[in-house]
């Protein structure tokens, strides 16, 4: 079945805001084996709505669509799809219940134009809103369906998670289900050519990849008569793609991140972190922050920006900056030293570089940044060359370091194991 | 005049990219005073393709297109746009020594598809590309354009400011100009209400409001024969905002962030700064980090989640953790003061708050932060109450920061001048 995305309001024309809906969306109707052909933004303007609509209709069989369903006159999405569609408005009295709910709870006044969002299209399924007072909508006509959601991420996506997805896999005649496997440290074209066969012999399921900063994501998608069978299609897939990344798949688990499984390796191994950063002023601290629960493993972070901080805060030799620079392999395994040393973590990891756009020279360009991992008294160096402006540089080194660090407590360990050599 | 943005790329279809091209060209359209009714997303396919060039044509003066000019076969958005047009496409010598350059510069191998880049439609104006190896290309016919851009934002934006702009204004029959003036700590109600009489008189110039997290935007857009009469339209208005928003105002200039005012306003008055941050977790150290030479201001960033790590690098007290809770007045009082003692800072600036989306309780709901500021000795605190997720209430908060420190360091100057209180 085909889909077509359809995001409502002059906001977005006006370039007030980045339409992640459309990017969220579109990523699940990929993920639930729905073809989309087409993207469409329009304001909130009823003829150009209503051409829209009438457009999108003509060559898909879902239409989702968010914006335009507030209270105020300008919002006028359910109105226009309900014209083309031709069902009447009715007061849907379970929805005014829920909107006076919502505004008790918060001790809110309802103003008189908030009903309006209580009306809705004759014979439609109306979608609970638990974020927000406009309820969703979805109506059907001649084997075509269209989906009303509100505009706010924080109420669209819940909804559409919670009531939309189950009723596009009712649509399908089967159910579609997919499973991420999540790599780090492989390159995008490397991991490509590690799985062409696999992509060319398949049909059912499906394999398709997907490159993230320092990440790889590949996500098998089978379709079957129920879950379980699809499960079951999936599976030894998921199974083949696990052996030939090895160590490199960090997750299988959709909500799980990169930085989670970091802090969950942490946490596995009962070890403590640090970290201790320059060119990347705090970048990395905060990804590891996003992680709730972390401060179990997390114990501190140094932002040494600055010369002078690295030697106040970090303890590094005078000498050494003048000798190597801040931006050297040596300066890298002095911070991560440092860091353990002061916070007696039992891993610490820093960074070091120049993300620009100045300071780079022939010798030390823009893009140069180190990495240094201590894990448990082992500390390794690295050296990148990211090429981007300053913020996709920083953010390449995040991402690189969360990988690296990764790497090292699991090589730490394997050696352990292995009898390799020790610390 | 209107103008229409088509984004062409199958990896914008299936949700892999967030169409930020889109966001950029409608804001910069608006700086412009074009109107913008329809944004269109659509797939490397030729026939749905040409469709949607041809819908687009129909409707709008101005097609700006961007993606599909590689040198695949996949790539045909230069082929169809053509074809629409009418025009047959033949070897730009120009642009095929510009490839053989870009190549050369990078030691890379060219390989025999790349010529298809130097392929133009003819009487086409073709625009430079120093960053990538597809040059732009503008069309005209019967009053129509259709420019044609690359879809990466570090080839497009350049060609964009660098060719586009200045050919967009000569085609409006005069010139576009516009300033904006940032304000934060005003909501955006308020500044609109402030505005209003203003924005209801005025015809040219206009005034835009947008809302960005905490701050508020307001553009003045005057349409004139010459920049100089467009200019001369712009400077009053601007003064009698700057006049009614008086220090909120933070900057007049297109590229000052909010982050850098703050970092101009410390070296300013050659403050040093240090940063003590909990629920952030380094995001507002990385904030000031966005701003290239920050070091001679930003001295140092504590990342210090873990009440251990409050203890230990801020040095609070065990018992004032435990009589207040970690995220209290007092708390972040006593973080501000603690950075200040170890660093001998002049100004540091504290965050604690609930993030979530567990640890919130009745008394100490999730999104409740409290900031403190010490400007050379003297302490402010103020408690705050975000909504949002986790996410959310640490963008918030990381901006709240910013808006506050920057209050209390002006505060701190006006009380000083104006003989008040004295730390």
């Amino acid at each position: 079945m085909t889909v077509e995305l359809i995001s409502v309001g002059t906001e977005i024309l006006l370039g007030n805001i980045v339409n992640t809906n459309a990017a969220y969306l579109a990523e699940k109707c990929a993920w639930l084996g729905l073809s989309c052909y087409y993207q469409d933004v329009v304001g909130d303007n009823e003829e150009r709505l209503y051409e829209t609509i009438r457009t999108a209709l003509s060559r898909a069989d879902i239409l989702l669509i968010s914006g335009g369903l507030g209270p105020t006159q300008d919002d006028l999405t359910k109105e226009v799809a309900a014209k083309v569609m031709e069902k009447p408005l009715y007061l849907h009295e379970e929805s005014k219940e829920a909107i006076r709910r919502f505004f008790d709870k918060r001790g809110m006044e309802i103003t008189d134009n908030n009903w309006k969002q209580a009306m809705v299209p004759e014979g439609c399924i109306v979608l609970d809103n638990p974020n927000g007072t406009a309820p969703g909508v979805i109506m059907e006509k001649d084997g075509r369906h269209i989906v009303l959601m509100p505009g706010p991420p924080n109420e669209m996506i819940p909804m559409f998670e919670t009531s939309v997805i189950p009723y596009l896999n009712r649509l399908q005649n089967g159910v579609i289900y997919s499973q991420t496997v999540k790599i780090c440290g492989v390159g995008e074209s490397k991991a490509e050519s590690m799985v062409k066969d696999l992509i060319e012999s398949q049909s059912n399921p499906t394999i398709a990849t997907y490159a993230k900063t320092g990440e790889v994501h590949l996500r098998v998608t089978a379709k079957a008569e129920d879950e379980k069978a699809a499960k079951k299609l999936v599976k030894p897939v998921v199974k083949e793609l696990k052996g030939r990344f090895g160590s490199s798949v960090y997750t299988t688990e959709d909500n799980v991140t990169l930085e989670r499984s970091v802090v969950d390796l942490l946490r596995a191994n009962h070890l403590t972190l640090v970290t201790a950063e320059s060119c990347t002023g705090g970048m990395l601290a905060a990804r590891l922050v996003n992680v709730a629960g972390v401060s179990d493993v997390f114990r501190a972070g140094y932002v040494t920006y600055s010369n002078k901080a690295k030697r106040r805060l970090l303890g590094i030799k005078k000498s050494s900056l003048a000798k190597h620079g801040a931006v050297s392999k040596e300066i890298a395994r002095e911070m991560a030293k440092g860091a353990a040393l002061i916070s007696k973590a039992d891993a610490t990891v820093s960074v070091t570089g120049i993300a620009g756009p100045d300071g780079g020279t022939e010798e030390k360009p823009v893009g140069l940044v180190y990495i240094a991992c201590n894990v448990c008294g082992k500390i390794t160096v690295k050296e990148y060359h990211f090429s981007g402006n300053r913020a996709k540089i920083r953010e390449n080194t995040v991402s690189a370091a969360l990988v690296f660090l990764r790497e090292c407590i699991l090589q730490y360990y394997s050696e352990m194991t292995f009898g390799g050599k020790d610390k």
